[in-house]
């Protein structure tokens, strides 16, 4: 069994060494979603109306994706060129759906900054709705695909 | 259907006004989980022995705890006298459990930064193992418990 | 003359001492203005039928006033109780009109909670109308009002 | 009329997609100032004889330069080469003129880093004489030129 | 042997719990050196005409002391209502002894909040006279005394 | 006698202009030590059995390395692409021995993210024995080499 690569030889935590990668171009595409009541989401939905829990959620996302390196300590810290939050109400859930797309062009890839962007955006979805129900989950965040770096393309079957 | 508490009547976003609610004790659980395939968590436990994922995410849950106000726009800042994280890892999932248990003496809720405590650390297994495994979800984030202010004590069924 | 109350004796920068201030009730109101060509304002009112500019600045100022001691090297942390942005168009201007309202329970004001705000908001307007109009002028950021702590009221004529 | 650059075709809040603009040599000159009364000009230079206002808030100004993209929620992360702002007093404001020069490396300009750079130092002057003079007011914000970029140079008339 | 008080009976790092502790005046005192070449003293010195390394690391060991919870991770958030720097030249290490007083009234010490300021201070010195002299060291950063909550009052024989 | 890098000619603190310097292969390794009684020695490499001090620290001088260009005021924003932490016993000292390896491909380099992570993580084994010991010293932080850049190669005899 190989060793976690966060973790030098001796058990230390340690941030990757990239120096020697290439710099290429790094996309990764991750997703969410928050289950809720039914009410809870005919709330979100009229509350677009006069102030839209999704646009709040987009915007805290996209902060909270540009934060990543202060949030995850063994992160590297990365200058993202695209981060593009969705978020689409789903009556089968019942709930909405997050999806969030990160690219730039470095020596590591992107897939925490969407990972972060989806569970920041999921957050506060909870935190806007919070006070109609309490009973809200977050759940399904994954990476869905990624493209570029030395271990190549990945999309989730 | 009564407004959504984070908007004013006109639509803007506003940080609710706690101003003359009591100062009382509030404390929040939250929990969630990171499901990875079999042999990822059997490297995590492997990699117990040289460099302690769990440890590494715990600390990064606490750090992110801190920092809820930060992360989710309309959160009141809010100085915690207590943050407490556990991980454990569950072969059932298979994967790991993670619960925060958040508390302080305040004007507001502490369930955000239980909820924040909680993402954080599983983005950070995520992290420390998704050179193995990209395919680990999280998921199953969700308050347990709430107890003080006005809204009076809240306990998932 | 009196001296300056945020340098010492010796000239050093200093974090007036406020430990043996009382806690009272702060409140303080700020305004400023973002004037831009007229088309740039009907840009802004027809946008917000697609995506709401003000509605971003708002969520700007407001986290950006959670973080003025982090901003401002001399200003104390205070935990705001109630921070409520408003953006209003004026044609007169013509452009937007920004009003911040912060309170504490503190030792301190928070006049610069609610002038920091303000004038976040500002450069997110800008920001966000730019591509469309670069000589936009932020502009009248000054406080309005504030109450409490030693100093008293006060109130621009 | 053209949308918005800050919003999708749906009305969402976007960072605007850079990743495929040239890096370029970009430049940002902006001003503004801070208007007082006469007497509080005064003891802002006779305080400089026990402490530097000018020098507090340069430094202020270069700190929050460089927080840019954490305080404009869609601005991207730029790291910037040189900051370097000027403060002089103005008798015929009365007050002080504050200009900031910003450049970088990149794939988007450095204007709102230059504007946050005025502002903030716009502010901690505000801070640092308030005890003297609420009723400053901070003004004039605008960008003085910028080059760089596909949208070329811009230069204030 | 007593167990440390920053881990769990199982090993798990933990913010320790403050809740039912008192609120009570806490100050701490703490200092440090930075000793390097006499003619770098003498360039600080002289560089003191023209622009004052001591206030800018004065500000920095401010800006710093704000942040300690931010930095240290198992700290608990405090608003300092005092944060007091000195740096005074020394021709005896040579070099600048630095000195940080923290005060609040909290449930927990402030000594972190003023060893972090005299380091941030440290390095903040070290930094703008590095260019003459690399081989500077920061030394001898240690609490000088504390006082208030239960443990009581602590001073360096 | 040559002028600080860090003031202009008449003064100001300025971020020193790299934008002109070649982007090269930069790295700074930096020492420190924090000295302790012998009984909290063997506390820590006891301690280490339930809860390992050292990995906390290391975490939080990765963390603390990664905010360098937000704690030290006039540090230019640089992307590491290394940084890696080692904490030793030293029973001579009595104490534990912290080194720090930094490196990016930048326009100047990283000898402050080198001192910085030291330091940081000096504070924190502080933070985690201090109820223990509140006499320790933070000591001897200082650059053992650097590479890069115009100035050239350096290191400590």
């Amino acid at each position: 069994m190989t060793t976690l690569t966060h973790f030098s030889e001796d058990g230390r935590p340690v941030m990757v060494d990239v120096t020697d990668k290439a710099v290429t171009r790094r996309q990764a595409v991750a997703e969410g979603a928050v289950v809720m009541a039914p009410e809870t989401l005919d709330r979100l939905k009229a509350g677009t109306a006069k102030g839209d829990v999704a646009s709040v959620a987009i915007l805290a996302g996209i902060i909270g994706g540009k934060k990543t390196s202060d949030l995850i300590p063994l992160c590297h810290p990365l200058p993202l060129t695209k981060l593009d939050l969705r978020i689409e109400p789903d009556e089968a859930l019942p709930g909405v759906r997050i999806t969030a797309t990160a690219v730039t062009d470095g020596k590591t890839g992107v897939e925490m900054e969407a990972l972060t962007a989806v569970t920041v955006a999921g957050l506060t979805v909870y935190d806007m709705l919070k006070a109609a129900d309490r009973g809200m989950t977050i759940g399904g965040v994954r990476l869905v695909s990624k493209s570029g770096g030395r271990s190549g393309d990945w999309r989730r079957d």
